[in-house]
């Protein structure tokens, strides 16, 4: 069994500690949580610590921590040369202290607190700075999921930026067709069914080859139409933004 | 039985005569189509016609052809008085011919030739100029889907509008996603789990409270590292208006 401590308590180390304790090649040591509350629920009490000296020995110490505070807390670990990963899409390996080893091990999906997910589809994408330790990350991510990905920091920045556009800016989409569909006194889960197919679709074709619509079609009537219909300045400006950068998309095949 | 026509042969118009074809409350008793092997797969030889004089006596008149077309077909059917519906998002009920009852049969979903869709879960938006008929074309509606609305044209220009927002400018940020990946050499099938949670997510959350990412936490360290990673101006400039347009969002709630 491949020993991993966990570092954090928020919503992705929560996510982390419960399909690390399904899973059979690992053993889950410890959790550090600054409230050992907030994952008692997930864990025996003595398994949880809030004191950076009494971590017990693991083969690695895995950070699911925001961003901001990667450096500071892997600056307190109070050992040396062990191999210690953070889970950021953004932060570089190297913003890891140079007192240990350094890796990435970075689970690509948005986690809802509350909600389940299942690790076996969620792709995670591992790099680390000495090859004996890509293949110990290996085994701790394939203990978990079914999509492994060797991912360097370059790689994983480009992801993270795609991850933006295709959940957060998708998201903020739904949110502007809900605020329509509103304004109108007309149900949005109309709309339900064509967004789940939307994300589906892509599956069997390109995004290219699936994109369709008034923009795609160079239907200018259409676009028009719907220009007027909208009376809000923001979603106009982001409906001309994205109908032109579908339509420059078209030029350039 | 209820007696149907089924003027149009595109893509849309042959996933209705399948779904027709497996429904046990109406008979598909015509399609009208210019070229008959376009449909002659999916159909009797007998049952299609090129010439709208031979259209047989049916309760009603499906017109399922582009936007464009739907007034000069409805202008071409040589009787008067039945009742005559198009399938159209954007078209108004009135752009129908006055020759006949007018009507909309409007299935809100994106439809890839030669991909089966399940009827049972595409919501069809229905109008009629006069009563007994809505409850013709809802039964109709009832018979292939288990999620009929009564939505007026008003309304359904409102869905329309939200629709490409929710699916054509969706798809075209998921295309972005991909250009970004292969620009540095990661499979975009790696973000495929992410864009299936992110439309699933809001089944149970409302778009709203599903907006995670550093537009919507202001982290302004990490929305400048993205900026700076694109070197494409067009990603910039969508990158930027739909930051700003989650932020603003956050200010008026």
């Amino acid at each position: 069994m491949i020993k991993v401590t966990l570092i954090g308590s928020g919503n992705l180390a929560q996510h982390l500690l419960s399909a690390f304790e399904k899973s059979t090649a690992v053993e889950l040591v410890q959790v550090f949580s600054r409230k050992k509350e907030s994952v008692s629920h997930l864990i025996p009490f003595d398994k949880i610590t809030d004191n950076f000296d009494d971590l017990a020995e693991a083969d690695v110490y895995i950070i699911a921590v925001s961003d901001d505070a990667i450096a500071e807390v892997s600056l307190q670990l109070p050992f040396k040369n062990q191999l210690v990963v953070h889970t950021s899409g953004s932060a570089s390996m190297e913003s890891l202290s140079d007192n240990n080893r350094k890796g990435v091990f970075y689970p690509l999906q948005t986690f809802t607190k509350g909600k389940e997910v299942d690790f076996k589809n969620i792709p995670i994408c591992i790099e680390s700075q000495f090859n004996d330790d890509y293949n110990l990350l290996k085994k701790v991510a394939d203990s978990i999921s079914d999509k492994v990905f060797s991912i360097n920091s370059e790689q994983r920045r480009s992801l993270h930026v795609s991850a933006v556009f295709v959940n957060n800016f998708v998201n903020h989409l739904y949110k502007i067709g809900s605020d329509i569909c509103d304004g109108h006194q007309v149900p949005f889960e109309i709309l339900q069914p064509l967004i789940r197919e939307t994300a589906e679709k892509i599956v069997t074709l390109s995004p290219n080859e699936a994109q369709t619509g008034p923009a795609k079609r160079n239907d200018k009537t259409t676009i028009e139409a719907h220009l007027n219909f909208l009376s809000d300045e923001n979603h106009k400006n982001i409906y001309k933004l994205l109908t032109q950068s579908i339509q420059d998309n078209g030029k350039k095949l």
